[in-house]
C-alpha cells in the first residue's frame, strides 16, 4: 500500500486523486492545494490529510511518493523540493517551459537518482499502446512515416493562450512526444507552420489555433503533426504508422458500438469529447506503471529527458513558424 | 459475336440490353416487346430488329440466344418455345410460380438438352460470390448457419401484390435460392411466419410485408431470412455465414466511401436504393457468365433445378405461415 | 454508505465483489462461500466478515442489501431468506429453471414489498443500453423487428451441460429478454429449432448447442435469436432493431480502435474473449442501478417478473424444438 | 455520335479506348500508334482507323476531337498540332515537366479558342467527387485543413525515375492538384521535404521515394500530403477535409463488402491494386464530361491552366526540398 501525496487537485489532479482511489494498493495520503474549497471537498471524499504546503507534507516520512499536478509555472519547483526530500515523482507534462529552466531541474532530479515519470498519458492508451507495441514486434517491418493528428473540441481562453507557451509547446508537445515514441529514432529536422482560423481572440494572444509539422530523422523517417484547437465533433486523437509491410492506424474509439441506418446514411458515434473520457483508462494504466516503478518492477516509460526533448522540438517547431525556416536539432 | 434476342423490354430487360450493347462478343439482335413504343425507343438506341411476335422471332436462324424477361406468367410459354427451337435460354426468375408448370416445363426443356440459365442475380454480386467462394475454400471449415437480410426500399403496389405469388414466391425465393447456395446442403425443414407491419394494402391483398423464415438441413445446419418491403433507407442486402473457423459476413457496399464526422456522429453512404444499382455488377457478370454458357466454356451455375428447389421451399413456407406449422420438405 | 452481502463468491460473485469495492457509496460488508479457501480470499482482500450460512448472516442488522451470486438451485432459497429478512435483493439470473418455483418464490417476494433486482446484465451494456434509448426515443418510429446474436467462446463442459437446464434456459434466456426489451410488447408465439453442431458430447448430454427462435408478438412484431455455444473469434453479442424509420445495429465492441492494413486486407480487432471483458462496463452500470434502488431512486430496472417471462419463453422454445410445433404462451 | 482520335495507345491509351467503345455517343474513330502491333490490336478489335501520324489524322475532318495519351515528351506538340487543327482537345497529364514550355503551349491554345480538358482523373472519382460536392454545398463550413495521402503499389523502375522529372511532377502533381481543387483557393507557400526509405536504386537516379509537403493559403488554410512510391497493400488514396464544422473522409473504397471475423481479427479487403481497377470509374466519368464540353454542355472541368499551377506548385515542392526552404508561389 503506497501513500501518495497529490500536489494540486485542479482537474487534472482530480482524475488522479479518483484513480488513487479506486486501487487496493495505493492511498491518497495527503493533498496540498492552494483553494482552500477544492482542498477541502478532495480530503472529506477521500479521507486525504490536508497539508498546507508542499514543504510540510515532504516532511511526512509516510509519503511513499508524489503526484505533481499543479501549474506548468510550479513544476520545477515542486519536482526539485520533491526530489530533494526523496520522493518518486509522477509529474504532469511540460517540465517547463524553459529548456535551461528544464535542464536544471533534470540535473537536480539526476543528482537524487529519484524516478521521475512525466505524464504524457497519451503512451498509455490502449490504441496507442497496441499500435506501438505493434510496430516494435515488428509488424511493418522498418517504420518509414508516422502521422498524427491532435484536435481539442474547443479552444481555451485567450487568457490561458498567453500564459501556455503557445500551442507547439501546450498542445502539440504531447504529439511531437508520441511522435517520437513510435519513429524510434530521434528526429533532427522540423518545419512547423501555423494559422489563426479558429479563433482571432487567440491571434491576438500572440499565439496560432492550427498548425502542421513536418519531423524527419536522420534516416530519412517522416512524421507529419496536424494540431487544431477546434473539432466540432469533439476530441479527435488517431495516429497512423506506416512501413514496408503496411499501415497501422489507431483511430478514435468510441462511447458506443451502435450504428443507425436511415434515409441520411450509417452513422455510428462521434469520437469521446474530450481527454477525461477518451484518456480515462490511459490514466488509469498511466498510475498502475507508476505504482510499478515505485516497486522498482518497472523503470519509467517517460523519463525527464523524454520531456525536454519533447519540448526541444517544440521549440523548434516555434522557430521555424516564427522564421519560416526548416530547424535543425541536436538530439 | 452472339446474336441474343431479347424477349421482353421492361426495366429489367432493359437492364439487360444495355448490358449486351456494352460488350464485344454480343450483340443485341433482336426484341420482342408488345408496348410498341418500348419495342421501337429500343430498337432505334440499339439497331436491335423488332420482331412481333416470339414464334416469328425464333425462326430467324442468326439468334444465337434467348433472353426472357416477360411477365412471370409468360415464362413457360418462352422457354418452352425457345427450347423447341433449340436455342439456349437465359430467364429472369422465377419459372413460374405453379410448381406443377415448372416441372412439365423444366421436362420439355430437359428432352431438348438446350442450356437453360435461371436469372438469380444475386449468385453473381462479387460481394455474395466472394463469400460464396470462400466458404467453397474452407476459410470457415464446416458451414453451420447461414443468415439473410433481404428489404426492398419501398412495397409494390398491391395490384402487383394480388399477382405477386405472395413474399415467399415473389420475394424471399432470391433469398431460399441464396440459402441452398451457401449451406451446400438441402433445407429439409421449413418454418415461416408473416406479419403485416408496413402497409395495411398488402393485407388487404391477401399477403404479408414483413417475414421470418428458419430452414434447416439434414444435418441440422441452420438458415435464418428475415424480409421487410420496406426499408427506409434503401435496399438492405445482407449476407452472415457462420461455422467452426469463424465468421463471414458481405455488408451493403456503398455508392462512395465518404464519411463525414459533425456533431452527430460519424456517417458514411447509405446503401444503394436498389437493385438496379447495387446489382448493376451482378448482371454484367450474369450476361458474361451466358455468354461462357453459351460457347460451351460453362454449365449453367443456376439451373432450372434451381429455380424448381427455390420455389419448392417458397411453398413450403407459404404453407408454413398459412398452418403455423413446420413444413418438411423432400429435397 | 451501503453494506453489501454477498453470497456465493465464485467468478460471478468476484465481479461484483470487486466492484463493490471500487465504489465510494457502498462496502463489501460481508460473504457466504461454501469454499473456504474462496472465502478467506475474498474476506482477506476486501476487509469483509466471514459468515457460515447465509441465515447467519442475514441476521447481522448492518447488512443493508443482498448479491446473491450462488448456483442457480439455490437461488429461490436464498431470494425468499432475503426477502424475508427485509434485506433488499440483487440475484442473478434465474430464478429458476422450475417456472412453479420461480412463481412460488415471487410470490413470497411480493408479499414482503422487497426490492428484487435480476441480474439481466445486458440491460445495462452501453451499446445495447444506447439502442434500447433510441428505440425509446423514437429514432426508428415503431419497431417492427429485432434480431439478436449470441455466441459463447467456447462450450461448457457436458458435466454442466447436463444441470443447465438446456440451451434455452441456460444461454439464450438472456436473448429472450434483450427481445422482449426492445420489442416493447410481450410475444405470444415461439418457434424454435436447434442442432448439435459444435460438440457431440453435448448432443449426449441431451442439448443442442446451436439453435434459432423467432418470436411474434400480437400486434405482428417479430424477433429472431440466433446462438452457437462456441464462436472462434470470441464472444459474439449482437442486436439489430428494424422499424419504420430504419435500423440501428449494436455491434460488437473491439479492445482498442486499431486497424492494420496489409496484403491480407484491413484488419481491426476481434471482439472481447467473453463476458468479463466485454461486460465490464454492464456490470459496473448494474451496480449502480442497485445502489440506486437502495435509495429510493429507481425502481429495478429487472423485475422477479421479467426473470419469470423469460423463462417462459425459454420454456416455449425447449418445447417448440422438442415437438416441432409452434407454441402459444400466454403472456 | 463523336468520332475521337486517339493519339498513343499505351496503357491508359488503351482504358480510354475501351470506355470510348463502351458509349454510344462517341465512336473511336481513328489511332496512331507508333508501336505497330499495339496499333493493329486495337485497330482490329475497335473497327477504328489506323493513321501513321498525327499530322495526317488531323487532316480527316471527321475526327471530332483527341485524346493525346502519348509519352509526357510529346504532350506539347500534340497539344498545338491539335489545337491548330482545331480540334477539341482531352490531354493526359501534364501539359510538360517544363514550366516555359507549359505556358508557350497554352498560349497557342488560348489564341484558338479550344476547349482542353487535362486528365486529373481523380476529380472525376466518386468518393473524391462527393467529397468537392459536399464541401462546395458548405457541409463543413469554412475549410481549414486539406490533408492527401497518395501511395503507390510498388515503385516504378529507375530508368522511368530517370525521365519523370522527379516525384513531385510525376506522382504528387495529382495530389497538388486535388489540394489545390479542395482548398478553394491557392496556395502560396510551399514546404517539401522527401527520403529514400523504399528503393535505394530511386536514390541513385537522383529522386526521392517517400516525400511529405505542406501548402499554406494566403488565408491561412493549411494542406499536407503524403506520398509514397509503395505500400504493401495496394493503391493507398484517401483525402481528408477539415473544417469549422467537422470533417469529411474519402477512404479507400474496396473490391467487396465482405468481413470476415475469425481468431485473428475481424478483416475486410485490402483497397483496389492501382488506378486502373480504383480509378475505373473516375476514367468513365472523365471521358463523359469530355464529350459534354465537345456538346457544349460543360466547360473543361480541368483546365490548361490547372494543369500548369499544379506543375507549378511541382516545381515549388522540389525546389523546396532542395534547398531546404519555404517556397513563396505567386498565384
Amino acid at each position: 500500500m503506497k501513500n501518495l501525496l497529490l500536489l494540486g487537485a485542479g482537474r487534472i489532479g482530480q482524475v488522479h486523486a479518483k484513480n488513487v482511489v479506486a486501487r487496493k494498493d495505493a492511498r491518497l495520503y495527503g493533498v496540498v492545494e492552494v483553494n482552500a474549497a477544492a482542498a477541502a471537498a478532495l480530503a472529506d471524499s477521500t479521507g486525504a490529510k490536508r497539508f498546507d504546503t508542499a514543504d510540510e507534507a515532504l516532511l511526512d516520512t509516510a509519503v511513499d511518493a508524489v503526484l505533481i499536478c499543479t501549474s506548468t509555472d510550479t513544476h520545477v519547483e515542486m519536482i526539485v523540493k520533491a526530489a530533494r526530500a526523496n520522493k518518486p515523482i509522477f509529474c504532469e507534462k511540460p517540465v517547463d517551459l524553459d529548456i535551461k529552466k528544464v535542464d536544471a531541474c533534470l540535473a537536480e532530479v539526476n543528482k537524487t537518482g529519484v524516478p521521475l515519470l512525466m505524464g504524457f498519458n497519451r503512451r498509455f492508451d490502449p490504441s496507442f499502446k497496441a499500435l506501438r507495441d505493434r510496430l516494435q514486434a515488428g509488424e511493418l517491418g522498418k517504420v518509414e512515416s508516422i502521422k498524427i493528428t491532435s484536435r481539442d473540441p474547443q479552444p481555451p481562453p485567450p487568457a490561458y493562450v498567453k500564459v501556455s507557451g503557445g500551442l507547439f509547446r501546450d498542445m502539440m508537445i504531447h504529439d511531437l512526444d508520441m511522435a517520437r515514441y513510435l519513429l524510434a529514432e530521434e528526429p533532427t529536422q522540423v518545419f512547423a507552420t501555423g494559422s489563426v482560423l479558429v479563433d482571432p481572440a487567440i491571434g491576438e494572444a500572440g499565439d496560432v489555433d492550427s498548425a502542421m509539422v513536418i519531423l524527419k530523422t536522420p534516416s530519412g523517417r517522416l512524421a507529419h503533426i496536424d494540431n487544431s484547437r477546434r473539432a466540432a465533433f469533439g476530441y479527435d486523437q488517431r495516429v497512423e504508422a506506416f512501413g514496408e509491410k503496411g499501415m497501422l492506424q489507431a483511430n478514435n474509439p468510441t462511447p458506443t458500438a451502435v450504428v443507425a441506418t436511415t434515409t441520411t446514411g450509417q452513422k455510428s458515434d462521434k469520437p469521446f469529447h474530450f481527454f477525461l473520457e477518451r484518456y480515462a483508462a490511459a490514466y488509469q494504466a498511466e498510475l498502475e506503471h507508476f505504482l510499478a516503478v515505485l516497486d522498482g518492477k518497472a523503470a519509467p516509460l517517460v523519463t525527464g529527458d523524454d520531456g525536454r526533448r519533447a519540448l526541444v522540438l517544440a521549440d523548434a517547431a516555434t522557430e521555424s513558424m516564427r522564421t519560416g525556416k526548416l530547424i535543425e536539432v541536436r538530439p
